[in-house]
C-alpha cells in the first residue's frame, strides 16, 4: 500500500510502525466559586513551577542527544514560561473570570500562540506551535496527566503521530527512529525541521493515517514523499539496504563541510546563512556561512509590550555584524504581517493576510517607526558590513519612498552627531511577481536584490503553501516561477548588481544547479542546509549547471523538470 | 478641506451635505423562557410577512425610478426572504435554543451572509451584503424600528454615509442626489455599481467622514475620488458647471450606444457582456453586447441545498446560448472559493481563500461534478456558440487533467447516445501570475485565452483590493500588469488564437486605449460599460493606441501611466 505525503526531510526508512497518539486534554468549563480562586492559583502556581522544572531536565537531556539547537528550543520555552505577562494574564482570568486553572491557561494560550501562528514566515509560526507546546505541558501538570514524549521506544522504528511538538521529539533518539509520518503538518513543521536536523526521513501531511498500525513493517521515502506498507521481506530488506546507503552519503557530506563552497572547476559560491536572532549568527558561521543572507528582524517587535527603540535595535543589529567579523549581514526591515495583534502596534484582522497590510506597507504608513528601525541599522553599520533590505515591495514608488525616509533618518543622525555609515548599501526583497516583472526598473534604484522564494512561489502560483488542501500545488520549481527568477537576475546584471536568494530553495539541493546556472550570486538558507548544497556545488561545473538551467527552461512543468534535474544529479553519483 | 477616498463612479457632483444615520439595532440577548416561544414564533412570522409585504412596494418602486437592474435587485430580496430554509433555521433556533425571534434572525442571517461574503468574486460577495440587507429589514420589522430609506430628500444633496444597502437607495431619487461619498466600501460595494447605474458621482471609502456636515456645501469629484469642502461661492459654481457638462457628455455617450463598437479608423472591436444568470443574456444584448465573454455559473451552485444536476445546469446554458442568438457564449465552469460551508459541497475554511482550495482546484479533486458540468456545456452547445472556459489555472498539467476529463464526459454523452457539440471551443482564465509567465506553452494546449485582471493584478501585486487598509496599492495599470498582458495577448496570437479579458479592466475607459494597443481582441464587462467603452473606441485610431501602449510600457509606475492616458485623453477631448 502507498500513502503520498510531503517530503519532509529526505533519505529512506525502514522499520516496524509506531503509531504515537496522546491521552486528550479534557477541561471543565465550569465557572468556579469565588472562594476556588485562592486554590487554583495555587494549583496554577505550581504546575507552572513542574513545568519550568521539566523544562530544564529535558533541556539538559535534549542539549546532551540532539545538540545545541535542540536544547535552545527549550531554553527558549523556559523563557516564555517564565514570561510574567503569561502567568499574569492566567492569574488576571482566574480572578476576575472565575474560570478554573485550566480553562484560564488554554484560552490565554491560545490567544498567544495565535498572535504568532498568523503570520506569514514559516519561522515566526513556528513560535506558535512553541507556545502551544508549553501549554499542552503546563495543562498536562495542571490535571495531573504524565507529560508528552517518546524516550520509551526502543528497536527501529518508524514513528507515526497527527504532529509532533518539541516535547515529543526532546526525547528521541535517532538511532531508533529510522522514519517520521505525520498526518498533518508540512515541510516548515517542527516535526520536519527536527527530522531534517536529525536527517531521519520523514514525510509530512498524509492526512488520514490511520491505514498505519502499530506492529506493521512500513518504509519510509522522504525524498518522494511516499510511505509503503505491505512489502514482501525482499523488498523490505532492499529498502532497508538503500536507508544504510543514504547514511554513508550523509557522512561523507558532514565530513567535507568544511571545504570551500567551490564548483569542480574552481568557480567560488558564496553561500550565506538565515536567522532570526543576533545570537545565531555563531552557529551559521560555525556551518560554514561567509555571510548572513537575511537577518530577520521581526523579534525584536514581537517579545516586547512596546515597540522596540533605536538602542535596543542598535545593540542587536550591532552584535550580529560584529559575531560575523565584518562579513556581510543583509538585514531586512521589520516584516510583520497584518493579522492578530501584536502587543506593540495596533493591526487589523483581514480576510487574506498574505495579501494584506504588512511588511513595508505597515512601516511606510508609520515612518517614526521605521526611522527609528533604519537609524539603528545604519548605526550598526559602523560595526561591520551591514546591508538594509526592504520586504514585500510591490512598486517603484514604495522603493523612493522608502529611501527618502532612509535620507531623512541619516540627516538626523548627522544632526545629532552619532556616527553611521552613510554608505549603508540598500536592496530589496523580490517577493512579489510585481517586483521581478520590473526588476530592470528597480535594478537601478537599489544595490542588490534579494529573491524570496516563499512568496514570490505562493502568488506567483496563488498557492497558500501552509494550506494541506492544496501543498501540492506549491512547486517552486514551476516554469513560470524559474523564468521569474531569470528576469530578476539578468535585469540585476545588466545594472551591473548582485542578486541573492535566502527563500527556502536556496537551500533546496535540487534546485542547487539550476540557480548557479541562471547565474545566482549569492545562496542564503538555514544554515544546517550548507554542507549540502556544498556538496552539490563540489560535484559540478558552472558549464554543466549554466545547461541544465537552459535546458529546464524550456520544459512545461514542475515534474518534468524534478524528473530532469533527478535524471542529472543520479548520473553525476550526486545522491540527495 | 480635502478628503481622499476611491473613486466609486465617475464625475463631479456639487451639492448640500445630508449625512444619512441609520438607528441602530439593538438586540437583547436574554434567553426567552419555553412559554414564549410560541410568541416569538408569531412574531417572526408577521415580521417576516410585512418585511416580503415591503420589498413588493419598494420592488415597484425602484422598478419605475431606477429600472429593472435595481428592480431585480428586490426580487432577488424577495425570493431569498421566501426561501423556506431560512425561515425554518430562524425558528429553529427560537424553539431549539430559546434565543428571542430577533437574535435567532441576527444569528442565522449571519451565517446565511457570512458564506456569500468570503467568496472571492465580487459579485458573489454582494449577495451577501443583499442577505445583510433582508436582515436589517427584517429585525427593523420585529424590532418596531422604521425602515431604512431615502424617500425623503430634496433639493440638491451630496449624500454622505458610512454605506449603503439596496433598502437605502432603492427610494433614491437620482436628480436630487448629486454625490455620494461613503466611510466604507470600495469601487464593487452596492453603492458604488448604484452610483454607477444611476450615474451619480461617487467617491467610496473616505475612512473617517466625520468632517463632513449635514447643511455644507460640498463637491464629489468621482473620478479621482476627492471631496471638497470649505469652497468659495465662486469656486462651488465652477464645479457645479463642470457637473452639468459631464452629465451631457453621458447623455451624448447614450445617444451613440447603438453605434457599431469600432474605432475612427473602423476597426471593429468585440464588445462582449459579464453575466451571472441566464436571464442577463437578454439585457446585454439590448445594452450592445456582442457576445458573452464570462457566465458566471456560480448561481447554479449557490442557490440549492445539493449540486445542481446535469439537467438544471443544461437548461441555464441553452437559455443563454438560445438568448444570444448564435452569437458567441463564454461559460466558466465552477469557480467558488476555498472558504466557509457551501450548502451543497463542504469546503474547509482556510486563512487565506484567495490562495486556496478553489474553482479548477475543485472540480479535478471533484470529477464527478466536474464532469456534470462538462456535459451540461457540450450539451447546450448544439444551442448557439457555447465555449468553455477553465477558470484560475496555474499550470498546463490542470489544463491537461482539466481537458482529460472533458474527453471522458463526450465519451459518455456519446455512449449513452445524447447529442452534444464534440467541438466546443476550449479555454483558460489567465488570473494567476504563472499562467501569464507560461501563456507561450499554454496557448498550444487551448483555443482562447480570457484575461481575469481582478486576480491578476490581486496576486501579482500581492493585494488583496478588498482590504481598504491597501486597496490604493491595486493599480490595475501597474506595469507589471501591463507587461504580463502582453506577454499573454502576445504568446496567443503567435498561436494564432484569440486573447479576450473578463476583469473589470475591460470595462475601464482609462485602460481602452492600451489594451486596444496591446491587441487585446475581446472586451468583456458589466453591459452597462459598454456604452462608454463605445465612445472612447470611436474617438481614436488603433494606430493611436498602439502608440500609447508603447509608450505605456516604458513608464516605471501606474501613477505615471495613469496621468499620461488623461493627459492623451484629455487632448483628444475624451471627457470621462
Amino acid at each position: 500500500m502507498k500513502l503520498q505525503g510531503i517530503s519532509g526531510a529526505r533519505g529512506i526508512g525502514a522499520g516496524t510502525v509506531y503509531v504515537y497518539t496522546q491521552e486528550e486534554i479534557c477541561i471543565d468549563r465550569t465557572p468556579i466559586e469565588e472562594a476556588a480562586v485562592a486554590g487554583e492559583l495555587h494549583k496554577l502556581d505550581d504546575a507552572m513551577q513542574t513545568t519550568i522544572d521539566q523544562l530544564t531536565e529535558v533541556k539538559a537531556k535534549a542539549a546532551a542527544t540532539m545538540g545545541d539547537a535542540e536544547a535552545a528550543i527549550f531554553e527558549a520555552h523556559i523563557m516564555i514560561a517564565q514570561d510574567p505577562s503569561l502567568l499574569t494574564s492566567i492569574r488576571q482570568a482566574v480572578e476576575s473570570e472565575h474560570k478554573s486553572a485550566a480553562e484560564a491557561t488554554e484560552g490565554v494560550i491560545e490567544s498567544f500562540a495565535a498572535m504568532f501562528s498568523a503570520m506569514d514566515d514559516p519561522y515566526m509560526r513556528e513560535r506558535g506551535a512553541d507556545i502551544r507546546d508549553i501549554g499542552d505541558r503546563l495543562l498536562r501538570n495542571l490535571l495531573g496527566m504524565t507529560p508528552r514524549g517518546l524516550a520509551h521506544l526502543s528497536g527501529q522504528i518508524i514513528l507515526v503521530a497527527d504532529d509532533l511538538t518539541p516535547s515529543d521529539t526532546a526525547s528521541l533518539d535517532a538511532t531508533v527512529v529510522q522514519g517520521i509520518v505525520t498526518a498533518s503538518g508540512g515541510p516548515t513543521s517542527h516535526a520536519a525541521i527536527m527530522a531534517r536536523t536529525l536527517a531521519i526521513p520523514a514525510v509530512m501531511g498524509v492526512g488520514d493515517s490511520s491505514a498505519l498500525r502499530t506492529g506493521e513493517q512500513a518504509v519510509v521515502n522522504g525524498t518522494d514523499g511516499i510511505v509503503l506498507t505491505e512489502l514482501s521481506d525482499d523488498e523490505f530488506a532492499q529498502y532497508q539496504e538503500e536507508g544504510t546507503r543514504y547514511r554513508r552519503v550523509l557522512q561523507t557530506m558532514k565530513e567535507s563541510a568544511n571545504l570551500p563552497a567551490k564548483t569542480k572547476d574552481g568557480h567560488d559560491v558564496l553561500l550565506f546563512g538565515n536567522i532570526g536572532k543576533a545570537d545565531d549568527a555563531a552557529k551559521a558561521r560555525e556551518l560554514g556561512a561567509e555571510g548572513i543572507g537575511l537577518f530577520r528582524t521581526e523579534f525584536l517587535y514581537m517579545e516586547r509590550d512596546e515597540l522596540p527603540n533605536e538602542e535596543v535595535q542598535y545593540e542587536a543589529y550591532k552584535a550580529c555584524a560584529e559575531a560575523m567579523d565584518g562579513r556581510p549581514v543583509i538585514i531586512r526591515t521589520m516584516d510583520i504581517g497584518g493579522d492578530k495583534e501584536l502587543k506593540c502596534l495596533a493591526l487589523p484582522k483581514e480576510m487574506n493576510p498574505f495579501l494584506g497590510y504588512r511588511a513595508i506597507r505597515i512601516c511606510l504608513a508609520e515612518p517614526d517607526m521605521f526611522k527609528t528601525q533604519l537609524k539603528a541599522l545604519l548605526r550598526a553599520g559602523v560595526h561591520g558590513q551591514v546591508h538594509i533590505m526592504y520586504p514585500m515591495i510591490s512598486s517603484l514608488d514604495e522603493v523612493r519612498r522608502a529611501n527618502a525616509l532612509l535620507q531623512e533618518a541619516k540627516d538626523e543622525l548627522a544632526a545629532a552627531g552619532v556616527a553611521f555609515n552613510g554608505d549603508t548599501p540598500v536592496g530589496i526583497m523580490v517577493e512579489t511577481p510585481a517586483a521581478a516583472m520590473i526588476a530592470d526598473i528597480l535594478a537601478k534604484e537599489v544595490d542588490f536584490f534579494s529573491i524570496g522564494t516563499n512568496d514570490l512561489c505562493q502568488y506567483t502560483l496563488a498557492v497558500d503553501r501552509m494550506n494541506e488542501r492544496i501543498g501540492q500545488l506549491y512547486e517552486p520549481l514551476h516554469p513560470a516561477v524559474l523564468r521569474l527568477i531569470k528576469q530578476v537576475i539578468d535585469a540585476s546584471h545588466k545594472e551591473g548588481k548582485l542578486t541573492g536568494m535566502c527563500g527556502e530553495m536556496a537551500g533546496d539541493p535540487m534546485a542547487t544547479m539550476i540557480l548557479l546556472g541562471l547565474g545566482l550570486d549569492e545562496f542564503s538558507m538555514s544554515a544546517t542546509a550548507i554542507p549540502m548544497i556544498k556538496a552539490v556545488l563540489r560535484s559540478v561545473t558552472v558549464d554543466e549547471c549554466r545547461h541544465m538551467a537552459a535546458k529546464a527552461l524550456t520544459l512545461g512543468s514542475a515534474k518534468e523538470i524534478a524528473a530532469y534535474v533527478t535524471r542529472i544529479m543520479t548520473e553525476k553519483g550526486i545522491e540527495l
